[in-house]
């Protein structure tokens, strides 16, 4: 495995956590993947809020952004490209589901290298395929980045092909989600639009950044028959940036210019990753 | 928290475990709770054979039955009354949900004391409530005991009342399912039946002792209303046995003789619980 360089488990350097972790017995934990560029992660705040809101939601406190990003800058110190991986869990409690009536959270911070990206995958985009598994509807737990991610473990499970950089989602009613690590955008009939993930998939922290860059997008529902006659398809996501798609198994997309726009967006907050 | 007597992680007395477990990072594997009764477990193989099926369904190697029988009993050992859980994960692995080209499961092998139960459990029954969370319906992981389990964590986390012993739960499409710890079961009309848990719910151990030892049950759709007039309602579980249900909300019911039949073969079975 790519070894982290450093973590940090409450503050402390080790590789272990207790075996009675509420996040390994239950998945009861949230986490968040960051790009850092050399110290630097251009979308830190964004993370930090999606996990304050998330914890809001999971009635779990999560530790202060100002000490997280501490922990985050020490375990990444040394790697000019990291992707710093938080994790905070309910912490150990009573066996059972019920809240511990002193919750005491764990918070894991770890760093690892970014990964790297086929060289022209940013100026001609990835292949993706269609899953087989369908995402379950779940408004609850809807958009978070929680430790209940089963379904992306099982879909990613559905092929070995390195050609094939990702698989394409949808829920239970058919409607197209995400694929299993990045969300998914595509400008149909002259509009971009998102799927909207108030039942399943989460709120990804780079579509955030396109949300709030771009003048008008619209979120709604999208069927596999309206992604057929695209115009452009391209994945956001907070380690991989702003992926075009140039083919779902048999239908080919090429980048256009809301594809290319948003990557030289993305070089603007500080990523080197889209050299296209 | 009541304090495992003994935990072996892979066969070691450890409390820990790596901080880089997919069990920890996806919640990417399965646990057993096996109630022990001096040292011996009356339905072992029925978990034994839970765990392989869910196994073979998440693709994740599960250890020899002989191996954890061993784990199982050494950690219990000294207790007289003990809950033995068993996770196993799909081990360290790289960043990212693609399966680990040669993984190597851990597993986690503990035990606790036995829970006890209100002195009158068994005889008068419990009172549950009837809960807000609705559950998924996702039939790639209904009916295994896996480890992404949020939405029993915030429907446990909507009461605090202890007279209240558990919650019911729905599905999305309204159908009952199960309680938060326990599968349910109901006479209605003459006829025992218990939930489909096709699309959502753990599919117990101690409801597959019941249906295999029922000449009749019912598996199906369960409405709310059809519990409104059910003659009986009663738990299982393999933790706490079968436990009769006098209230859920308002609706009062009496335990029967459908219930007090199975409390027999429960301590015919070698359960000590039952002391109705």
């Amino acid at each position: 495995m790519s070894a982290p360089a450093r973590v940090l488990v409450d503050g402390v350097s080790t590789q272990t956590v207790s075996a009675f972790d509420r996040g390994l017995s239950y998945g009861d934990g949230l986490f968040e993947t960051i790009r850092f560029v050399h110290g630097v992660a251009p979308l830190w705040s964004r993370h930090m809020q999606r996990l304050q809101a998330s914890g809001e939601r999971l009635r779990l406190p999560v530790s202060d952004a100002a000490l997280l990003l501490r922990e985050a800058v020490t375990v990444a110190d040394g790697l000019e490209q990291a992707v710093v991986r938080i994790t905070v869990t309910r912490g150990q409690g009573e066996r059972g589901y019920a809240l511990p009536s002193s919750p005491q959270p764990t918070r894991i911070v770890a760093a690892f290298a970014a990964p790297a990206m086929a060289g022209d995958a940013y100026a001609h985009g990835i292949r993706l395929r269609w899953c087989e598994t369908r995402l379950a509807r779940q408004p609850l737990l809807a958009g978070m980045k929680h430790l209940n991610r089963l379904e992306q473990v099982l879909a990613r499970a559905e092929w070995s092909d390195p050609a094939i950089a990702d698989g394409l989602l949808c829920d239970t009613d058919g409607k197209v989600i995400a694929t299993t690590m990045a969300n998914l955008f595509a400008v149909i009939d002259g509009a971009l639009v998102t799927p909207s993930l108030d039942h399943a998939g989460v709120a990804g922290v780079a579509r955030a950044e396109v949300l709030a860059s771009q003048a008008a997008v619209r979120v709604g529902d999208i069927s596999r028959k309206d992604l057929l006659h695209a115009d452009e398809v391209f994945l956001s996501s907070s380690v991989r940036g702003i992926l075009p798609v140039q083919a779902v198994d048999d239908t080919v997309y090429v980048p256009g210019p809301v594809t290319r726009a948003l990557q030289r967006h993305w070089r603007g907050l500080g990523f080197p990753m889209e050299q296209a």
